[in-house]
């Protein structure tokens, strides 16, 4: 997969070189192109914003560096920018971009962009409700969360479909060694060697994270009946 | 504002030194403590992470590392963690945690911890519906969100105050020169100097901008007698 990214700051992107996604551009898994739009401006200062028309605080970036980058890419793929307006990124989203051969991020700066702009996108995304300095960070999270699914990315690591929100569920805990941390014990459980009785346990607590914290996560779905049990547990336990 | 992050990538935070975090940073407006947690190990190979109790796929980072990390800390404030059973990041929060002296946050990576570590934290936060290979890039994001809103910090840009969700709506289209690029326009009201239109063309697109892709922005929203005929006007329009 190639991934080319408009940005005002092509040296905020370090961590994506960093660790897993790194190696995997090392070796050649998935390319990184980060283009910097004012080397497409045409005058003197390399200005890549201008005060709105009509009025008001603060500046807008102009679309014609953008209009000018993207043109010089022999290809671009779906264009995606994030703008509040658009639908909240969410792991769906990374999975279907994760089957694309390409895809292009304009990354906006605190100023937002001349409207203009966001036309040129194919899907406008919003990162949550929040707001930022810039598009790099939100743009860097949705290039992780997509380039980590293509294949080989995350070499011997827990393969993606074990985690939260894959299987619809959040994840149940997990422990390591000690056994005993200052009196913070591992539960019996995970010790008894008895796979059976851990991986009940895991989906109870799975379950119960997800009933918990996320109920929403919960509707619609089609319970099995070994979890329409726990669910009955879950709620006695609660009460 | 000191905040202290507690990761295995102090590398990766190149984003947060870069433009205004940067120079909010150079003009000791706010400061970063990047502690890596590898440096508290006491084995020789310096591992932080373990097989899981129970069995499984993946790694499990340790609790000891961390607490010893913490421990090393003189102060620590409100210590925050990810994970996908947190409430979910939103500006409100950035909001509250802006207040702060002091925070800190632990970065984990793809494998999750013990979780022993996430009783640690005084806030467990989620910061959308995807998956990352770390807590990295979200704890960026959470504190470009948060840092941001320390005044002196965006300097001469746009007010945090005059963007969306800070409101209430999502922001009106903006426009810069030119007034006409390749055939695609500038409104007309924007150009004709009459402020009190402009004002009002703005309020009307903001509404209809967060009628169209965010209407549960609206929900519980005490509309002004304007905004009430605003709102009619609108659904005429789209119908």
């Amino acid at each position: 997969m190639k991934i080319n990214v408009l940005t005002l700051f092509p040296d905020m992107f370090t961590p994506l070189q960093t660790s897993m996604l790194g190696r995997g551009l090392e070796d050649k898994k998935w390319n990184l192109n980060l283009v910097n739009f004012r080397d497409f401006t045409t005058d003197v200062h390399h200005h890549v914003d201008d005060t709105p028309y009509g009025g008001g605080a603060g500046m807008v970036l102009q679309i014609m560096p953008i209009k000018k980058a993207l043109n010089s890419l022999s290809s671009t793929g779906k264009i995606i920018i994030t703008a509040p307006q658009g639908k909240t990124f969410n792991e769906k989203m990374a999975q279907e971009w994760a089957k694309e051969d390409e895809l292009t991020f304009i990354c906006g700066h605190y100023e937002g962009f001349d409207q203009r702009v966001y036309d040129l996108a194919d899907e406008t995304v919003s990162i949550g409700d929040y707001v930022l300095t810039g598009g790099e960070l939100p743009t860097m999270s949705m290039i992780d969360a997509t380039v980590r699914l293509i294949p080989g990315i995350l070499g011997n690591a827990a393969s993606p479909v074990e985690e939260s929100f894959s299987h619809g569920l959040l994840e149940y805990p997990q422990y390591t060694r000690p056994a005993d941390y200052e009196g913070q014990k591992v539960p019996d459980v995970l010790m008894s060697g008895n796979h059976q009785k851990i991986d009940e346990w895991r989906h109870y607590q799975a379950l119960k994270a997800t009933y918990l914290h996320r109920p929403d996560m919960l509707e619609g779905r089609k319970f099995t009946s070994e979890e329409k049990k726990m669910l009955a547990q879950i709620k006695a336990e609660l009460d």
